[in-house]
């Protein structure tokens, strides 16, 4: 599979001679060439830019290898363009930088935008990602999504939805215990809470973050500010008796006695892979719906489901960004593929073909209702 | 030919189900990633960098256009990487820059060079073109090739070599006037010179380029210390009476009264396009060999039959640069392609299946002589 790499850039028509040759380069095509200088906008008609993004990284985040590097980090840059191609039909190139300085990466990003109808930020380490996004999307007047965030946050809310109904349980009566707040720690928190969930406790390493501790990193500050409306403090087994819902995107393990302590009817989405933060065997002892990052158990929580059909809307509509309703709208779409939802089926499956364009249709919707789609 | 743009991004193999899905992505792909972290030299075996290419410009020299800005330039880098695709089976990448500035051209380049196993400059306008190329072949251990400099002059090498064999004249011997001292120019006068021929005047637009003129830039001056041996001055004029060989890369027109005034058997290679500097039946009024840019005339001289073999040959030794040797023998095997060299052909057809194979070996063979091969 990964022997000579897994894509190839191709020309979408054959050069079948001199006349094909002439027409596709010189002198053909400086006629196109001239008109995009006299119309910009019809850089999107004659070349791919429209069809295209970029899959940026650093390596400094790789799955859960951590700092591997750019050279590392390519087999998965190029896994993700086959996805983005097989799913929505997306041109994808896989971007790998030597540099992890934010001012380098934001401004190396930017010079080439040109050539991108939209960026994909892909495995960049907290809490550098945060800003790096946000200034590219101050920059640029394209789609700048980081996906670690806000697909696995997309999906994990599609989950969500889904489990409540398969519960009987409203969103606004939750509280959930999200563990790990780095990049997608942070993108689900700003998603649940969106979404209406009043009581969002989230837990790093070193327990509950809350505004009274002294250790806390900027974007965490903020965290706290938004959460954790009964003020508890601890570890996490100070955040979990009474949780209806365990979201881990960590690492780690949480014993058996603390996950025993959640509400009845639990739900558990333990993300962390290959190992989940709660064994699907010990977390089926104590919830109702349990999902992970992995393939072989239902519940499969992938960001696959999530970010082909939301580049595929924005740039179809040639949105200038992926606001916050484009996101949840996406996640509702995801959640309403499901048609019967239960405990062992709360997200489509991966290969289900109507999910991305069931995403993409919703995205437009919304891209359109926040006045950011240019089409 | 251009509507929805030239290229696509596509997996190489199909994802038939769960099963592809977890090798070419999570979990799979991290053994992978752990391989390359382990031994950087598996880079190349695991991922398609070694086959790709990036197709760099800034939009600033595009065709005969001049500064159209890095969108309006964009069809050319697609057009380009279709060729490479089709004539060397090259993996090529339109960059499209929106800066113009040498240090962060350079700097954007360099910090995205682990995505690829060479830098094929394009468009960019003299004099920053050289500056850029330089520093950029000083930083990255890669292959780094501005095409408008190199691939011209490795094609008019290969020219002039079957042109000489048709009229009967030594390299050596011969009485070459460039016109252009841009990209193309300074980069043919340097191959000539390489090649053994002892008499080189190149003019531009004011004229001979001579160490007396006082208008002169860095670049300029070294070429008027490496040329023009008999000191002349003045302009073109002054340049071409007995001249053997005339190189045009500068457009504009010369006049059939200076045309006349050069040697018998004269060589003529007016490659301003699609307007040669001396149309091709004044040309021949005056000279025994014609050559343009054209594909209506004999004598195509086009950098289609350097730049895919080059970077192939580039590629498969995974050579650190590209060494003025390689373009010798680039040019060499071009116009070797060719078996019987007449007025008529003195370059092989753009579409000879031959022609990027043989120069592909060619430049394997003299990187390896020159210890530039790391395979």
């Amino acid at each position: 599979m990964h022997l000579g790499g897994k894509l190839a850039v191709v020309p979408r028509a054959p050069l079948r001679g001199r006349g094909d040759l002439a027409l596709a380069y010189t002198p053909g095509v400086a006629a196109v060439c001239r008109a995009i200088a006299a119309d910009p906008a019809l850089l999107d008609v004659y070349t791919d830019r429209g069809n295209t993004v970029a899959v940026v990284s650093d390596g400094t985040a790789v799955l859960g290898l951590g700092d591997i590097g750019p050279g590392a980090a390519m087999p998965v840059m190029e896994g993700k363009a086959m996805l983005f191609k097989h799913f929505a039909g997306v041109d994808a190139v896989p971007i790998c930088l030597n540099t992890t300085d934010v001012d380098e990466i934001v401004d190396t990003v930017a010079r080439m935008a040109p050539t991108f109808g939209g960026i994909n930020l892909e495995d960049i380490s907290a809490p550098r990602c945060f800003e790096i996004e946000h200034r590219l999307q101050q920059r640029l007047d394209l789609p700048v999504f980081h996906d670690d965030q806000h697909g696995t946050a997309v999906v994990v809310a599609a989950a969500l939805t889904n489990a409540c109904f398969v519960v009987g349980k409203e969103l606004e009566e939750l509280s959930v215990v999200i563990s790990g707040a780095g990049a997608a720690g942070v993108a689900i928190t700003s998603i649940v809470l969106r979404m209406g969930v009043g009581d969002v406790v989230v837990c790093d390493s070193r327990g509950i973050v809350e505004s009274g501790r002294t250790d806390l990193a900027e974007y965490k500050r903020r965290v706290a500010a938004r959460t954790n409306p009964r003020g508890l403090s601890g570890g996490l087994a100070y955040a979990m008796p009474g949780a209806d819902v365990f979201i881990g995107v960590s690492g780690g393990r949480v014993p058996e006695s603390v996950v025993a302590g959640m509400a009845s009817d639990a739900i558990i989405f333990a993300l962390a892979n290959p190992d989940p933060e709660i064994h699907p065997d010990v977390a089926h002892r104590h919830a109702a719906v349990v999902g992970t990052g992995r393939s072989d158990v239902p519940n499969q929580i992938n960001k696959v489901l999530a970010f082909p059909g939301i580049f595929r809307g924005a740039l179809d509509c040639k949105a200038r960004r992926i606001t916050e309703n484009m996101k949840v709208a996406a996640a509702v779409a995801i959640a309403e593929c499901v048609e019967h939802p239960s405990a062992d089926e709360v997200v489509p499956s991966v290969f289900d073909e109507r999910v991305a364009v069931r995403v993409a249709q919703a995205v437009m919707a919304a891209a359109r209702q926040d006045g950011v789609a240019r089409a």
